[in-house]
């Protein structure tokens, strides 16, 4: 997680948009990840007004700043990073995936330095000229049959991978992907003892169907520990299950339709 | 990494969309990361036929398959999982961040199962009946100042963390925990067809028991449709409820103990 100190001292720097679409979202999805500093150079003047209008991406657009040339935009910045969906500038440049260039950002960023992230025109991106203005060079990791990205998802999924959590990896439980995530707050998972409630009202009901033993094999009680165990209930949730259990052997020793307040 | 099998396991599933640009914008970034299979729930019919010819994305737009309602776009999945912006809706819901539902649809998609991921209309997001289909729920952290994001780039943050590769681990452990491999002979995960026809026992059961209405809130079979997609059942333990729900229902129907031999 970046500080808002940090997010403040990252630049987004759009080279030559020429779709006001792409420079309104690119500046809704600074907002979202709370990037506030958007610089334009030599935009489309009419996009740019266009964009300025574009929902929920006004403080962003309001306070952007315009530049003439990619070096003035830069100026403050101790590290500049590029873009490019080109994989065939991987021979001539530092070309690295968005993981490692966005380590290296956030790194930078905790520092106290300013960091510049460049985005070209939709068209032909970032020119060799802009390139040279670049320390680093990243690409987001499409597959190479369709490698060209829209310029407001680039942008957004970079901004979203600087202010990526990473994963916990540090215990067993939280490295284990197979289990459905729990909220914060999780209810109590139920206890073994929970579980044989509902295991006991489980045999009775099956008991009162006259569903009896089948020949060989683990017993009923056996089965139905197997299934409810794979169950992995929370303790609320068990709860609701007891109750309507409950509710079916009522009516099964009954034989009449209970009240609807009982 | 994902293999391509794997891929083509996930499906996008836009709920209610209503703007053919976001409909194109997701498309493609579908084909950027390699997921081909789209499914559209009831979408504005201009707004799909408008997106059809959008830049770049035609194949998967050729290919996407339109459904009147959810539960038909969802029927062969075993995982589906639900995405909102809103914040409120956490206390109720297994809620997490997109990092940690990511590695669990990974897992599965690994493992063989199918997996929807549902985005709803840009303007109201999941209904809460579409968020009952839903196991698992989640948010794309952005600020909490500005947390709904556009449509088309939401789908290409989260198409995005699927595909990222971890950064590089700690230590040796960290890593085998990140790769492990698919679990030989893992019995299958029940699909949301499955869980169905389950929930429609469940519901005849206790209709046949005089279990009514309640009052306000969820309607029982959106209750009961929570529970059992809490259960999380593989296949084979879905199978084994079923037998003993039917039996429990041929009683209170027949109101008369079976032949063992039934």
């Amino acid at each position: 997680m970046l500080t808002s100190a940090e997010l403040d001292r990252l630049c987004v720097v759009l080279v030559g948009a020429r779709n006001p679409l792409n420079i309104g979202a690119a500046a809704r999805a600074m907002s979202n990840f709370g990037f506030l500093h958007l610089r334009v150079v030599h935009p489309y003047d009419v996009a740019f007004r266009e964009a300025r209008s574009a929902v929920d991406a006004e403080p962003v657009l309001t306070a952007a700043e315009e530049f003439d040339h990619v070096p003035e935009a830069i100026a403050d910045c101790a590290l500049v990073v590029g873009t490019t969906g080109d994989l065939g500038r991987s021979a001539k440049d530092a070309l690295c995936r968005l993981e490692t260039a966005a380590a290296l950002v956030r790194e930078r960023l905790r520092s106290g330095s300013r960091v510049a992230v460049l985005f070209g025109s939709e068209k032909v991106g970032l020119s060799n000229r802009d390139l040279s203005h670049c320390q680093v060079l990243l690409r987001i990791p499409t597959r190479t049959e369709h490698p060209s990205m829209n310029l407001g998802q680039a942008v957004a999924i970079v901004l979203y991978e600087l202010t990526r959590q990473s994963a916990p990896l540090a215990s067993p439980e939280d490295a284990d992907a197979d289990s459905l995530p729990a909220s914060a707050g999780a209810p109590p998972r139920a206890t073994a003892a929970d579980r044989e409630r509902m295991i006991a009202v489980l045999l009775v009901i099956l008991d009162r169907s006259g569903f009896g033993p089948r020949g060989p094999g683990p017993s009923l009680e056996e089965k139905l520990r197997r299934l409810v165990l794979h169950l992995d209930l929370t303790l609320p949730d068990l709860q609701e299950w007891l109750g309507l259990l409950r509710h079916i052997l009522w009516k099964l020793e009954k034989g009449a339709t209970p009240a609807l307040n009982d």
